[in-house]
């Protein structure tokens, strides 16, 4: 144990190249670290040589610091009352966002998810509205994920007794009130104080499952402990290359009760999201920034990589086996995205397999999850008779689910349930634990609805037949447009008011 | 008979707790029901101890209070002249509306369906438009039902004598100066004080039927007496879980001569029209609103519910023989929507059905009815050596149709007639009777013109060959654009004017 | 021969209920023809009582009022200088339109036909403009015609000698400096004093043939005078229901020299037309639009009426006999819209057929000609082993053309030669005989160019395999837009220049 | 060597009938060429009896003026100081944009290819951005380009180990430290005064292969002379209709050091661009612009004829032997553009070809190089056995491309490397040099990440299974839209903050 350091000695390592600050009471040197830090180094040298705890404590898992600086860094506890203050001064930009979240409209007159997304849009602050918003490249595969649900069409039956419709079922063998569970997202605290929380508090009113991600804002721990008696949660893993740490997090996971591991398979390196990456540069200390050229450090790719520098780019299907050997919960990959994978991981005994890119975050024209759950349910039937929705090997998919009905066309073409990520971000972006029961409670409404329309009571009912995806595999990018014809081109025009006093 | 009730008494009850109204000289506790009032609780917390009627007669049918709130709440006679009077005031938006109500262009400026929707968007209270146009969800199916006539493409032929061109045809048996009838749309007073007997007045002039609706605005009494001698009418069925209502109102409107019941198969509860839900929000009582939290009460399905509570979700197949043993007018479904319905309605014996997603209001991503005329066409044919247009079977599709060429290729593809619904009630609120009249002429014109010009001097003239449809199954959603490439693209110009005059 | 009439009782004729006018120093009575007139009625009622001749001279062929007008309207001569005269007032639009005329661009800068129609539209009064631009219902066929060349490419090849390209060819046996001829298109002189002889001159100098119209606005005989010796005309005609008018048509044009008849068989009424219907409500009498209601005269078809009441709506194949009685030209089909009628027509003896849909004027979603192409040669192969380009019976296509591109996309697909209707009218509408001019020696250009970068030195060498024509059926509406979703997402941005002051 | 002329007697010669400028000292008559002049005859007006020497040099190869001019045009010397200096006036938009040079943004910033060409877009003279961005009639090719890419989706596969991944690979045996190599654009010195040095140093440092072009800026020798020792050229040629030339400049290039030679065989003639020819007459001498009607020299094709007026237009198949016999440089033909000449040029012997239409520079139309890729690997398989990517017959695709996933996709489908263009010349027009190198960087980058997310460690792991171009061949254009039904449907909307401050 160290000796406590004065805050004046702290208050020396003020700059770029000797930067100290402390942490609940810890002092700690973040020098070698100032280019990795996710949120840009500006924000970090703001506090250098001062206490940072009040800044630090809304946006970081309690041990960030600790698992990301080396013990060495780790310089031992300040003197009590000697470290300088930091006044936060409250931007004007700041205060109309603060207007905003005061002027938000009340949660009854949010009427489906997209809601949730535009409110977010403007009470967020611009750093986690890019994080959370922004996907690889050009995103294309971010909105294909929305897309592509609407290549399918319905083909509802009628005359059938819908006075009661059920949309509960079990996922990995564990209860859920929809077929629709909240997938793991990354640094909750980023939209809101509460963080993960708000989504264990809200999955636990609603009846669904809440998957833990590994990159939680919140610790592991306190999302478990926030979880009401019997309520179910799954641990989404990042594999470290240091297995042991792998192995810990995982047995600890179950010893909790989890009862379920995705282990996360699109991801040996974290995509380049360039909106996020923007805002680091706007964010950026200008000094650094103007000085450096091409010979300057790289710090493009700053945020992916810090946060990404632990997980493992060997991973491989061998290893599938040890992860048998440690544990006894139910096993499925996240992120598999074409039948050929899906088939060996049936082959490998695993429970199930999410068919999904990481919400467009990873590799740009990777495929809908939606579309690549065709050919899996195809081939699949061809090559080992399984018949879907399975019990023994489930069909996850994930992204731009916004409607119960994009759930159902999942259902219908045999997933056993579809995760959300993003909506409910917002939600708790937006309105807090009470925004994801909202979000949650839409579902169920626009389940009772469609289910009754489409002449479904029951999940079983929803069979293949009910949809037309004959259109789904279509990647149709139309001819460019020509411009000078079009130009020429004048359109048609309405009868017009006698006074030109029109409302619209 | 109870005693007459003060004014005085009445004034009393003034607020959300207890809130009584009159209308038409009698006394209601509708205390209950303001939560269910399809058109918000404001408006009848504003009559709150009042006389309503002035306010409620030009929108609500005479029976509906009666209807919608039990014996009970009927609280006896209001004492003559002893109400408080409301003096409805007229807003600046109202004013700017009556002004361009009367800057309307003459009729004979209306060159086609699309001036009628224009010129009501503009005359139409805002909540009128938002019900009448609002559709489900994403309002995806809405469109689409117009999109899918732009997939379907002519095959014209020539040097065939068209000097004389006949578009007349029989529905059920029923003469009809065109192949379309007016189908059933609710809540006409809405849109102008006559409500659906503006239909029926045009109806009568240009020879075609009008379907009564459930739901309109008039009785339906009113509506069948507004009818000339010999004018067919038929009657839309939602069906009540209360059968003795039902057999009550088939069996009357049989011997008031109504000539075909159209069963409504799409609607086992009404679908979730956001436009018209959000109207209410606005229009709520505010200190209600910003009161209620997820906790509150949740009346954003006020409207839906209020309307459709009746409507029985149990409806099965086998309940058609019922309806067989109650009445010999011919029984047709409306709302079915793939050719395995249309199939067992066939073998049921019913007399057609109408392949139709309820114009959009119900289940989004319901594919259009002139697509599923497709497939049932093909089904029919092949399983039970059907062919279409078929008189023992008929065939009828709704939904999206605003030109004559619309119609002409539902013909080609083996309907008996096209349902036009929202048109005819943009036509009436822009116009009256009148508009009606002149809507149904354009469609004379359209239909002249182009019969002509397509080579059928009749209707069975338009034959399969002369469609090409085979793209009508394509959902196609293109591939996300790609905003920084196409962002950076400058589009061609043209050469310039010496001095930059331009006209446009 | 009446006697002359006196100016004095002339101009007590001076309004709709009788309205007289004087025309190169006639009288007529024209009160029952105001409302037919195609320029609508208010432009002659300027001239009730008084001498029209100024008006009526550059936009009318001579002969047009005594076609129009039946015998008994003809009053007689008037005495002379004894008629008003109407001083013609030049307003604030039309200064605006002479100085946008004088400002043109020198004919050097105009690189494409989309320049010419760019022009003219800036140039044109609005009603030519809404004459010349319109087309049929929503104006989809028209729009296609040009799109549908966009679903066609090329497959070019290399390592030709393409030294010297030659472009020239010969349509019905006449020669032509490119496959393209200038189709036929009505009231020239609403573009241009010059009217249709633009056309003959520009065709002379670029070695092009000119189809004569019917509906001219100069005669036909003035059209034939301006020709060169051994310039080649065609003559489109609209048959009269009076044959022996058609007749003495047809004969005459033999007997001047024309050498090829183009028989319209897609016009047996003329087309709705509405920018050009709404052009006449603009311009009416108002004091007559605003009396009439749906009992009022329906002036809606006014223009069409009148242009073509005199066709021959009982056209039909055996009447070609009695074409081929009358004449010995080549008689051509123009209009033909699907294979079974191409087919008839080869079989009935024609010389070919023009696959048109007269520049997506009539029948709205008629398909494109250049697609009606591709299955009029595969059936006239596989049925009569017909090979194309053809000389026995030649295939022509009209419709959307812009570019040489497009003219070789169809004769690859076998035309034999294109038609050029509208780009034409623009050419001379903003830049008289030289505009025409013009645009041929554009063609010419990029006919040179685009051959030597096929590798095809001749006409010849453009064979099928060099397009890849796969979509060309393809007529795709998207799914509508899911506005919600969309709103939501932000686009891509740049890296920003550190002082906002972007050049675009 | 004739005499000195004095400065006095050149400036006698400073207008359109008798131009005489100074370039380097030495006296050119200029008049006849001022109409060919690919940057307008303005410019070189403006030094008519002047030393030009100043305003040439950066935008011109030294031997420019001595290859365009004819002998007999070249004086001689000019006595030393009698010329009249011309001062340079900085017009207020060149201050503009000098500002927004200094603006630019750290390179740093710069994410991906799409910014350099913004930044260029901003940075470059109009004139210049013109030339570069410009390409053939309405652009179709040009953008079609890119957006072939985008119909091509990937599929990846899971749980490999990427921790190395490695994307060099060899180019006609050549080493390049990624399957891109930098494709031959013209006239480098309009973007930057270094030229085509720029992209020789960048290559250099970043490992790759510069083609350099015929039309370069800087003469080829300046090039190669910038080379590193060892570093891989490529050189793309123009074939002369004169021979000797062409012998000479090939055997120059190999005696060099140059490792391939590029024939371009899609170009017989240049394109019609007309972004450039307009920027041409926007600069011409107005005086004349304004005196020219149809008559007037025709100036539209002056650029693209001066540039190409040299390149034989006869070059066959046969000439291939020739080359063989000149060079064992391996030969390539570059602007293929379907199977049919691909298995020609197998046949041929050549070492490979390019797929390319010249940046859509040339044949409107044509289809993308990655289009026409599928359809050579298909054939040559089928037909010839060949495997690819093949070290043998190697296939090249350029266009379009802006992303590592392009280039990936290319090389599954059978691609050996992809030539880049246009992007490198916005990086040097932007940053110079670092701008291309920061290019090639991002690429690297991209490659890296793109492999890893693709579970390819290596380009032959990136086999055709891993894309799905089924839709690649789909050249879709939409029916075209309905504007009165579109523009009357209202799009929906979100809950609204109770005071409308919203942020976006």
């Amino acid at each position: 144990m160290p000796e406590p350091i004065s805050g004046k000695t702290v208050a020396l390592h003020n700059n770029r190249e000797s930067c100290w600050i402390i942490v609940h009471g810890k002092v700690y040197d973040v020098t070698e670290f100032l280019d990795e830090h996710p949120g840009g180094s500006k924000i970090i040298l703001k506090y250098a040589g001062k206490d940072a705890t009040q800044e630090y404590e809304p946006i970081h898992p309690p041990d960030a610091i600790t698992t990301n600086l080396p013990p060495e860094k780790h310089l031992g506890p300040v003197e009590p009352d000697t470290a300088e203050k930091v006044v936060v001064e409250i931007t004007d930009e700041e205060k109309a966002r603060q207007e905003r979240i005061s002027n938000r409209p009340p949660l009854d007159e949010i009427l489906n998810l997209h809601d949730f997304e535009n409110i977010a849009k403007q009470v967020l602050p611009e750093k986690a509205w890019a994080y959370y918003s922004s996907a690889a490249d050009d995103e294309i595969t971010h909105r294909e994920n929305h897309a592509a649900y609407h290549r399918i069409w319905f083909r509802p039956r009628i005359l059938r007794d819908v006075t009661k419709v059920d949309w509960s079922t079990t996922i990995l063998g564990q209860k859920s009130s929809m077929p629709v569970y909240i997938s793991a997202t990354a640094l909750g605290k980023l939209g809101h104080p509460d963080g993960e929380i708000n989504l264990t508090r809200a999955a636990a009113k609603q009846g669904v499952i809440q998957m833990i991600p590994t990159l939680a804002s919140c610790s592991f721990d306190e999302i478990v402990d926030a979880a009401q008696p019997g309520q179910v949660q799954f641990f989404q893993l990042y594999v470290n290359r240091d297995r042991a740490i792998t192995k810990k997090l995982v047995q600890h996971a179950e010893s909790r009760g989890v009862k379920g591991l995705f282990i996360t398979v699109d991801a040996p390196q974290l995509g380049r999201r360039e909106k996020d990456m923007r805002m680091k540069f706007e964010d950026a200390d200008p000094s650094v920034v103007s000085s450096s050229g091409s010979q300057g450090v790289d710090r493009s790719q700053g945020a992916a990589r810090a946060i990404s520098s632990f997980i493992d780019t060997a991973l491989k299907w061998d290893d599938l086996k040890w992860f048998k050997s440690i544990t006894k919960m139910p096993l499925i990959l996240k992120g598999v995205q074409c039948w050929e994978d899906a088939l060996q991981a049936y082959d490998f005994g695993v429970a199930g397999v999410v068919l999904s890119n990481h919400g467009g975050r990873q590799l740009d024209f990777a495929r809908s999850g939606i579309e690549v759950l065709v050919e899996v349910v195809a081939n699949l039937k061809e090559k080992r008779g399984l018949e879907f929705p399975n019990d023994k090997f489930q069909l996850f998919v994930d992204g731009g689910v916004r409607r119960a009905t994009d759930v159902i066309k999942a259902v219908a073409l045999g997933a056993t349930a579809v995760g959300v990520g993003r909506p409910f971000l917002y939600a708790f972006s937006a309105y807090g634990s009470e925004g994801v029961e909202k979000a949650l409670q839409i579902l169920h409404d626009e389940f009772e609805m469609n289910m009754r329309l489409l002449g479904a009571p029951t999940l079983k009912d929803i069979v293949p037949a009910m949809v037309d995806a004959s259109n789904l595999q279509s990647h149709i990018v139309a001819v460019p447009g020509d411009s000078l014809y079009n130009n020429n081109y004048e359109g048609m025009k309405y009868a017009k008011l006698k006074e030109s006093k029109a409302k619209l």
